[in-house]
């Protein structure tokens, strides 16, 4: 059960079979630091050209493929005063022709308040001079090789994680993963400290973050999609385009999980998610998009697999 | 700003142009009786094929293409001791593949605890016989007549409304139309006692319910898609298929309203919905699906038009 | 078997339950003259605002829910020496982010050689100097009125046809609508003298037509989706977004097709379609998008059913 | 302008940065026998496990990114005297409801008779007693790297190629693809005997071959999307999900090439494709689509750039 306190000094665009640059065992802790998802540094040094550089492979110590990996993430400590935004709303969340006015791209600059916890815009614009919101930080893109030798850019997502961009990916929350290589070799970067459903504008607050997580191997937890577990919901992550189908595959696994796990019968686990189901959007902004079906754990019968 | 207690005795299955059952006044109250979604009442008595009978359509004196309906939905108290669902989980919110095994549709019986405020399956099914869940009532298809002379089925929705199946449009929510033809002609039916996100099982909790609303004319308000209002929460909502559509026209909405309403420039409404904005899923099992696109009042500056 | 040549003097922007303006026997044909797409006629003179006015509904007596009315393309004349295309590729056939330099809509006129049956810009812009098209007259819009009192706008199509814009639709094809209404009703438009697949400038060469249709009724041909035959092949019609689901629609009813009307097991229909379909596209422009599934009658065993 | 007589030992399912099997020349010529989709060879032998084992990487001397790789399908000759189809329609290209009766997977053999170049059902089945349909020769998957070290399993399609099953990918055509690694990396396989469009069973007749091709390198021609030419047309390929998609990504790249290699302007490229365009359907059964924008090159201006 070590600490492995690991400073990185390289870092990839892909997650993919790549020679690993930590080992950890199975329920060891990794205190790591992020860039952002251009590649600065906590200082402002350009460390890494885009897209969401990554820390990592982490290769755990044991996982084979058909295991889950479990990724608890304990902390996220901001570490610099400053994020950015895009300022505009992506071309792709907008009806096309409501776009053809729109003007290109730019950046705004968030001032971060370690102490009180908030950002507010560096140079307000007319109307938000007194918007200040509290952070709520997430990490962006995390996960784990993919098989058959496959390498996916940091950019988009798919059933070994990836740039999925969902708000309750912060502290507090327990996320698995479906391992499909020997040591899982696990990835993780682009972390936000805000970011409204679906990241619209093409960025949460992008900054640098030391983050703190504990690894550990389940053996009997097979996997297709990401799932994960706060204090108060369960809840499984769908990866795909349309954000139909991303809905699709996180129902399915859902519905797979209320099955495997709670001993719920398909018509039981239909009944339940048809009357307390939510749906959260993560990105509708990458290659594949992100849809999360999630259960309050409070509706949920005993779990019959530990 | 007269109270009307209306008893209907014919009910339409679209929402289009077609003699006023009712005239209300600006400012009136309608108290009602709604039919469940296949069209039995409060007895049990079948009254009207599915789907989705509508008590309707009430001319709203006054009211003319280019202004907005208010609609404040007062009360919604269930009339009935049970509600019945669908059984199974609809095919099109899962993965293709994953329901070549599942059976046909069945219905579930749930029994309606008025006094306590609560539900449960009549006949438990093993994992489920503790799951008694609180009502939330909730409209499922409501909305007005489209211009041209369309006239659309109650089992979809469009600018003008419909069978959205939004969980907020419960009792304490205003909802606006886009009005499109003199007098509005305003329809309502098919209320829930409970419904997870995206009635993916075909139903919410099918009831009947007596509904208490309040009619207002806005004249001052051009709107494209519905719009609503919580306690917390302004909202858009558009209603298209695929589900990436349907997010479309709730952004861009949205968007608009911040610039028409609380005077953002699209720079501003852009940097203020990127961190804040909340997706929530209405139906993903119509023709047409609902994606709301909301934002907590508490971040908004001041509104320039009352 | 009576020739009818009906002039019209109104014209109707849904496809709806609507008092017939004439009435046909089993067997008769129609002569007449359609309005371009936004309603001038064959003089330029201005007679009905869009969207796509129709001439209609002709009743066609003895037509009963449940049963097929067949439509057969005998002949179109174009009436007119120009047609107009709108400018610019529509918005939602492009790359999001490729449409942000692209300029607002504006009109081109095409010169119409009715004698040659060729069309040419009328001001050719520089490389299309030398470009001189076939005609290849289509009808845009045809159909008939939707069940349960549903009224459709001319700018979209559904299970009761509409605006398909498919290219097909023109002279010696047979098409099938589904019979949702007493007398079928049947109405006609928006006819273009050319227009490539996808309508993709949202628009094919709009201009006035004489069409001459003739219609039979076939009892014993229940149908959901519109279908049609030409000289060399049969076709099944879908119509919705996302284009998989227009697929989706058109694959499946050619299924059912091949089942019941060839005689041939789903696992048969199913060798055939795999390896001799052909999909077209019809519009991705409107609200519902067109997907045909095509299969050359050479390749299909004896039907079984006259 | 070698000959390259090429016998693959080993074989990848994915399209990445490899370790080169074979290098060639600028202008060099290839000649090499193909595995089935689930890898089996000309006698019958499994040699690779699925997906679509492929034979390369190929490394083109001189090629570098942002190069065109341009590759000419001279011949392919099958070398098996069976093929095999999947029996069932996939679920994908069917109504959700349409399918709950449908039963799985299974497979057809498909005699290939070399000599008059034709195929039939092994065992027909009624209805198909007198199938023969000609064989149509064509390459399902086929591409090069993709950049920043992704790879990309060979189930799949992007920018780089890859799983496209588009049927004018048979002898005769040239195809370009963008290089984004030094030396382009070229992977082949998975070739079929025929495919109907969409590749709607999930297979075409899949079988072994022996193909010839030729490669050559354009250093001015910056491209995104695979793209090529017949004797009759030429073509842009979009691969993504949902198939609206895939036609976007092509019809942008239609536009562009128009723009630079025919040096007309976008208002010019928009009227010659909205009124001669094509579409064609690539496959619609793996995690990308894919849709194909063609246009016949006797409406093309003269190319001015070689």
């Amino acid at each position: 059960m070590a600490i492995h306190h690991f400073v990185p000094t390289a870092w990839h665009n892909v997650l993919g079979t790549l020679p690993p640059v930590l080992r950890c065992a199975d329920g060891d802790t990794l205190v790591t630091e992020t860039l952002d998802a251009v590649g600065y540094d906590r200082n402002g040094i350009f460390r890494q050209p885009p897209p969401n550089p990554m820390v990592g492979p982490i290769y755990i110590e044991g996982a084979e493929p058909g295991n889950a990996l479990r990724v608890e993430i304990v902390r996220m400590t901001p570490t610099r005063d400053t994020g950015w935004t895009r300022v505009g709303l992506a071309p792709n969340v907008m009806d096309p022709e409501a776009i053809l006015g729109l003007s290109p791209d730019a950046r705004a600059v968030w001032a971060i308040d370690r102490a009180a916890g908030t950002v507010q815009l560096q140079d307000p614009v007319p109307g938000l001079e007194r918007l200040v919101l509290p952070i709520e930080p997430m990490i962006g893109c995390f996960g784990v090789a993919p098989d058959l030798g496959q390498a996916f850019s940091t950019a988009t997502s798919a059933k070994n994680g990836g740039n999925m961009d969902y708000r309750a990916f912060g502290p507090g929350t327990t996320v698995w993963f479906p391992v499909a290589v020997p040591g899982a070799l696990f990835y993780l970067g682009d972390c936000h400290a805000l970011q409204g459903d679906g990241e619209i504008v093409g960025t949460g607050i992008e900054t640098t973050f030391e983050v703190e997580l504990r690894f550990s191997i389940e053996r009997q937890r097979p996997m297709v999609w990401p799932r994960g577990e706060t204090a108060t919901d369960i809840f499984s992550v769908g990866n795909a385009r349309p954000l139909d189908q991303a809905l699709q595959h996180a129902t399915t696994d859902m519905l797979n999980w209320l099955v495997a796990d709670y001993g719920l019968s398909v018509t039981a686990a239909s009944h339940l998610m048809g009357q307390v189901v939510r749906y959260d959007v993560g990105n509708v902004y990458d290659p594949a998009y992100t849809m999360v079906c999630r259960i309050a754990k409070k509706w949920l019968p005993p779990r019959r697999r530990a």
